[in-house]
């Protein structure tokens, strides 16, 4: 059912020109996307309405754009070089590779759908009598399945942490896990391999630099502390908001644009006095949530996820997940990450990155509060969402893209009823008083019914039709996506009509 | 001279936040750059009016938003795999590597300041009476000086076309041409050297598959071509604009963020019917540097350079030229590039990638006329003819950023003339009414005059001074930048006055 949805957004995602395979012609690159004629407009408006509402709302924030090259010790401070890494297995017959991790994982999986067997054959057994949650703790075959997937997943977290890989394939073989492609249980060791990108800088074979591509964009940030403090004299609590692309070698990239190997990320770290930082953190994981509500998908569709084990630079996190065709997952990370980074710096550069607080007369190194937004996700959310099919009352149906309409990569068509008799220049007379503001369309080609289709299908909120009255009485069909409500307005009241409704300030009000 | 003023230009890039080293605490990476918190709002104002520019304000064109990763043979076919090289060569003792055609033209440099020296002697021995043009074309030593020069360029360029790399090591010989730094004349063979940065893709290593990060964004969008026309329902004419990040590992990368390894390009592929290109190629000649006009930087500092020697894709092609601290220099290029690109990826993929025309009932591969923008060239073009020493008349000097209103990080700085009596709080109002609309400031710290300059400084169109005043009568002393003029104004006029000078619409209206 919902694996179907999801099928249809991606497919209607190529259809309507807003993300295509990358390199498709030449068969694809794996997990890797372009953005289409739509899809790069509807990913530069949500790229907006997150810089207006982080950077030019907030007094103490602001935005830089830091090169995705940096210097290779960085990710040696941040532990990406010693730790940025997954387990991996290969099996010596298929020559296959998998994430042993996930090997592992999909055993205790196929567990698990053993428990949900037994459940649905005593819930159709006891009928309404069926009271699940004490089945499931008392039914001795259950517990039993229960016991084996708890000790099986302890024993890897143990081993993962301890980076005991030998364990991680011992465990593997008593599991007797085959290649689940060929059925083979003849595996290597397990290895650890890092997910970032490696490119080599300079001409000279003997003085070349590794580079990595950065893995995210908040180091960048970090390095620039300094001067960004400085020279924008700025107090704490402050700010430094960026967006920007990342890359990482995933082994298992998956999901159309929820896991690419290149994505953008949209991030803002708050820097903070030691000591405020878990309020800080409270208050960004509420800011940030409304500002994700605001675009009206529905509350119901975001919840958060607090994190019981903390990554090693972090005393508090939690992610905001959003309830995607595939279930509820990741769309943005609130971390509370202490002074970890800036102090690894300050060790790897022996250079002081310290905050001088004249309230206190005292020097130190401040925490940091971050919000991590994914930015090919925050699209995916948005367009799954709002991909609607109706039954209209005629009994006939119609494909919807309801975005939010400040985010709409379209805001109004012009349609001339006919192409003759003048219209077309009537409309194209529309078309420039209002694309000095926005981004509008003309289209002549096809019925008005197909036209009007083909808006609601890339989600624009307006479509203007002019016909032969218009010609004396200056007044057009003004139809609305959502209620396919058409009302006759003048051309001179198209632009506040149109502006009340897609500015981007009515949304940014609601933050 | 000049150089001294690009130096000014440097660092108040740096002391102002606009630009910053990148990596700086690791003491830097050569030649990649971070725009700091003022540098980005500058940077995308920039793409903000290229993109409104070419795609809202033109019907035919729409923008996409295509990976850095592309497939590997993308790369074969537009050429970059074979002919994307510098010829190097290495000191044997020094162990440093040069360009040896860059080598090989300072040499030529060198003869060329024997001329100027010569000139400039006899101009001053003659006076009034010197001609320039004949003393070069009559005098025995300068015109064989000149023969030289051209001897040498002449053998370099025939020897560089034909890949004779032994003769360029010869003439490099025969001209006792000596590491500038250590004098040595031990040089090794002459090797050509890819500039593209590579990575490798996917986990396992006798799967990885070798990619570059593209050194164009081009070719993101001729892969693209067939998708957009397709699931846009293009017709020809029409064009695709991008705007990314492109990677060259140069060998000699200088003059700040002139020539970087990473950089920004902004490029319209404009696909028209064959035969009708050289016309198109002059329309957006002219097109393009009407809106680098626009800006109203001056219009003695933009001029065409028509390339005479054309690169194998090419019909035709020019640079817009830009007066820059180090000279006129090539900021944007318009190249009419055929149906090399198409045709090449044709035959690499196998598929067919041609328009068909239902007027002439016949199918072709469309001809590419492109603009192609270097993004940080033009921040630097902007940046560095925007900033200004003025003598005022009371015999103080001020710096200040007469940067075009509507690219202005800020808009507007709202400023308490003192923290207290309720001021601050009247000038948090202001703030809250502009804001939505654009980019404003608040500051309290510092006299109201060295507030002003740190305005002027940036590049801020107007001040706002809230007084005492203020709170009885609701008016505010306005600031302009460039002119220091003063008047008071009511509150309720400041958005409309604002919007008036900063709304890109303005400069939209000039293109």
């Amino acid at each position: 059912m919902s694996e179907d949805i999801f099928k249809k957004v991606i497919s209607h995602a190529k259809e309507y020109g807003f993300i295509f395979q990358s390199s498709e012609i030449y068969d694809g690159l794996s997990a890797v996307y372009d953005y289409g004629q739509n899809g790069a407009e509807l990913k530069n408006n949500i790229k907006q309405y997150w810089w207006k509402a982080m950077v030019q709302m907030n007094e103490n924030i602001v935005g830089i754009d830091s090169a995705i090259f940096m210097h290779p010790t960085t990710w040696k401070a941040s532990g990406h070089v010693d730790a940025f890494n997954d387990p991996l297995i290969d099996n010596k017959d298929s020559k296959k590779r998998y994430r042993a991790d996930v090997l592992i994982e999909d055993y205790c999986a196929k567990i698990e759908a053993k428990i949900d067997k037994e459940v649905a054959k005593a819930a159709k057994r006891f009928g309404d009598a069926f009271d699940k949650n004490e089945f499931v703790s008392t039914n001795g075959r259950v517990v039993e399945y229960q016991n084996q997937i708890n000790t099986i997943l302890a024993r890897m977290g143990k081993s993962l942490e301890n980076n005991d890989l030998e364990d991680v394939k011992a465990l593997i073989e008593e599991l007797e896990i085959a290649d689940p492609l060929t059925g083979s249980k003849n595996w290597t060791e397990v290895r650890q391999f890092n997910l970032m990108f490696g490119t080599k800088l300079g001409a000279t074979a003997d003085q070349a630099m590794d580079l990595y591509l950065r893995p995210e964009t908040a180091q960048g940030i970090f390095l620039n502390y300094l001067n960004v403090q400085k020279t924008g004299r700025m107090k704490l609590p402050f700010g430094i908001a960026q967006i920007g692309k990342a890359f990482r070698n995933e082994i298992v990239a998956r999901q159309f644009i929820f896991r690419q190997r290149e994505f953008e990320q949209m991030e803002m770290q708050f820097f903070v006095k030691p000591g405020t930082e878990l309020e800080w953190y409270e208050k960004w994981k509420e800011t940030r949530i409304k500002w994700h509500k605001a675009l009206g998908l529905g509350d119901d569709n975001y919840r958060f996820h607090d994190h019981e084990k903390l990554a090693h630079y972090a005393n508090a996190a939690a992610d905001i997940e959003f309830k995607f065709p595939f279930g509820f997952k990741e769309l943005e990370g609130i971390h509370s990450r202490t002074d970890f980074d800036l102090k690894a710096h300050e060790q790897f550069s022996g250079k002081k990155i310290q905050y001088f607080d004249n309230e206190t007369n005292e020097s130190y190194v401040p925490y940091v509060v971050e919000t991590s937004v994914g930015l090919d996700r925050m699209f995916l959310s948005i367009f799954s969402n709002s991909l609607k099919e109706e039954k209209l009352e005629d009994g006939s149906e119609r494909v919807v893209l309801a975005l939010p309409p400040a985010l709409a990569p379209i805001k109004a068509a012009i349609l001339p009823l006919v192409k003759k008799d003048g219209l077309p220049e009537f409309a194209e007379k529309i078309v420039k008083q209002l694309r000095l503001d926005y981004n509008v369309t003309y289209e002549e080609k096809d019925s008005i019914g197909k036209r009007y289709r083909r808006m609601d299908a890339i989600g624009t909120p307006f479509c203007i039709t002019v016909d032969h009255d218009s010609l004396n009485d200056n007044s057009v069909t003004l139809r609305y996506r959502d209620t396919m409500e058409q009302k006759r307005v003048s051309i001179d009241e198209l632009a506040s009509i149109i502006d009340g409704v897609v500015n981007m300030k009515h949304l940014l009000n609601q933050n």
